[in-house]
């Protein structure tokens, strides 16, 4: 299968959209991946902006595609949604040791690992970066408006991509994000697992120390619950919030919602905002 | 455990109402079940009203819960929503031999079985109608009022009990329902395993019979996408059609959504236009 072959592997109508989950060989990862992308019904006849999901571990494309409830905010937008898988995948593709949640399959962390035997598919960085966005766009009747969002590792990971590269992205959102993973169980595994123990590598990839030394910037919304059960040891909202005091006059926006957990019962709550607030910036 | 006894499994908030998982001990089925709730915010201070929703094979009460996206639109309508496993749990209940998705285990048909070794668990017609509503109205803040819908087997369940009942519901509605189970594959095999032979038996779970023979009637609105693959062989929409035209009077909607499937996409895009129709009854 080349590259540049994108395989359908369902397709759903769902608000008048289409979701549908297709499979391609990346080059990056060098594995097969799949992914799920929602198109609204204006994709039919133009071009449209794309919001990209990053999910959080243990997950895939399918928890935000069936859970999340975006596909009728996305419509009446008029917004894709490009929502890839959180790690390579398939026979060949290293995992953890002891097939640990959170190292290895299922958990990417979206950076560029440099370590053996991660380095040859872990390049989850690059692939949401580049290959994924010039695969769908080529391919797609998308737009080169983007945005990012994710949630818990996958909001790390929008904060991350999002704030290296604010010229290819137009708004930032995040949910439970894990803001300062060098200074977290979850992020110190990952790290020393995929990059080594030189633990200046690991500053490309938290957030907070982004955000704190970011000279060009982009909008940000953030919502983390306060019932969540990773809060705030390993997602450390502090830290955000700290840096992003560095931005007085910056659009920034970090939230606290009352008695909300990690859930995607929290996700659907909130969903809404978080999309009206990157259509507002894909649209302008 | 007490039959009485309501055991919470799970509580998430969501859309600012509490979305909970009860477990408890079912005297009609003879064994524990599980059930999943969503109470809105009026429920802390108010007596609200219920819809129960019943699911499709092989489903149970996580389905509905985490796809449908029904929170959102319950929370604004201060609706509660109950919902119920879909057969008798647990390693004494007696499942298909083949373990078929079909039959058995998840595959309860809403019917009060008959045939051994099924009659000692398979009372699900019993459980939803009487001691369901019994349990959580005497323990949570709801009302006698109750409206009843469901998808597929679930559609299926949801015509008949309400149907059979109508002094019980105020208005009923169907996604995909099996329509005419007594003429089609999936109703016949369980038909035949929890009833036995006698075809008379059949007739008190046929959705199209009772409606062709019933004398009061509830409010109905049916959804069925021209895409799903159970269309028609086993959902046989249209001699629910032709039982309607008996009551050219009656507030009775099928409608037929252009390429929608069977899925949970077309459930999440319909939902909002069904709990409206029922909070319409509900609340006059």
């Amino acid at each position: 299968m080349s590259q540049d072959i994108l395989t359908k592997v369902s397709e759903h109508l769902v608000f008048g959209g289409k979701q549908i989950r297709y499979e391609h060989s990346s080059n990056t990862l060098n594995c097969k991946m799949q992914f799920s992308v929602f198109l609204p019904a204006e994709a039919e006849t133009a071009k449209v902006p794309a919001v990209y999901w990053l999910s959080g571990l243990t997950c895939n494309d399918e928890n935000f595609s069936s859970k999340a409830g975006a596909q009728r905010i996305a419509a009446e937008l008029g917004i894709a949604l490009i929502i890839p898988d959180t790690s390579p995948r398939g026979e060949g593709v290293a995992d953890d040791e002891n097939a640990a949640y959170d190292f290895g399959l299922g958990a990417g962390f979206y950076v560029n690992a440099t370590q053996a035997p991660f380095a040859k598919n872990y390049q989850m960085y690059d692939y949401i970066l580049n290959e994924l966005p010039q695969l769908v766009e080529a391919q797609l009747p998308l737009s080169d408006k983007r945005a990012i969002s994710g949630h818990s590792m996958g909001g790390h990971g929008a904060l991350v991509i999002g704030l290296r590269n604010t010229e290819r992205y137009s708004s930032i959102s995040a949910f439970s994000p894990i803001c300062n993973p060098i200074n977290a169980a979850w992020g110190i595994k990952a790290l020393t697992g995929f990059l080594g123990e030189d633990k200046q590598q690991w500053q490309q990839y938290d957030a907070s120390l982004l955000l704190t030394e970011a000279k060009t910037l982009l909008p940000i919304l953030v919502d983390q619950g306060t019932a969540d059960n990773f809060f705030p040891d390993q997602l450390r909202t502090e830290t955000l919030i700290t840096a992003a005091k560095q931005h007085e006059q910056a659009d920034i926006e970090i939230r606290y919602q009352e008695g909300y957990d990690h859930s995607y019962y929290f996700i659907s709550s909130f969903i809404e905002s978080h999309l009206r607030f990157h259509a507002k910036h894909l649209k302008t």
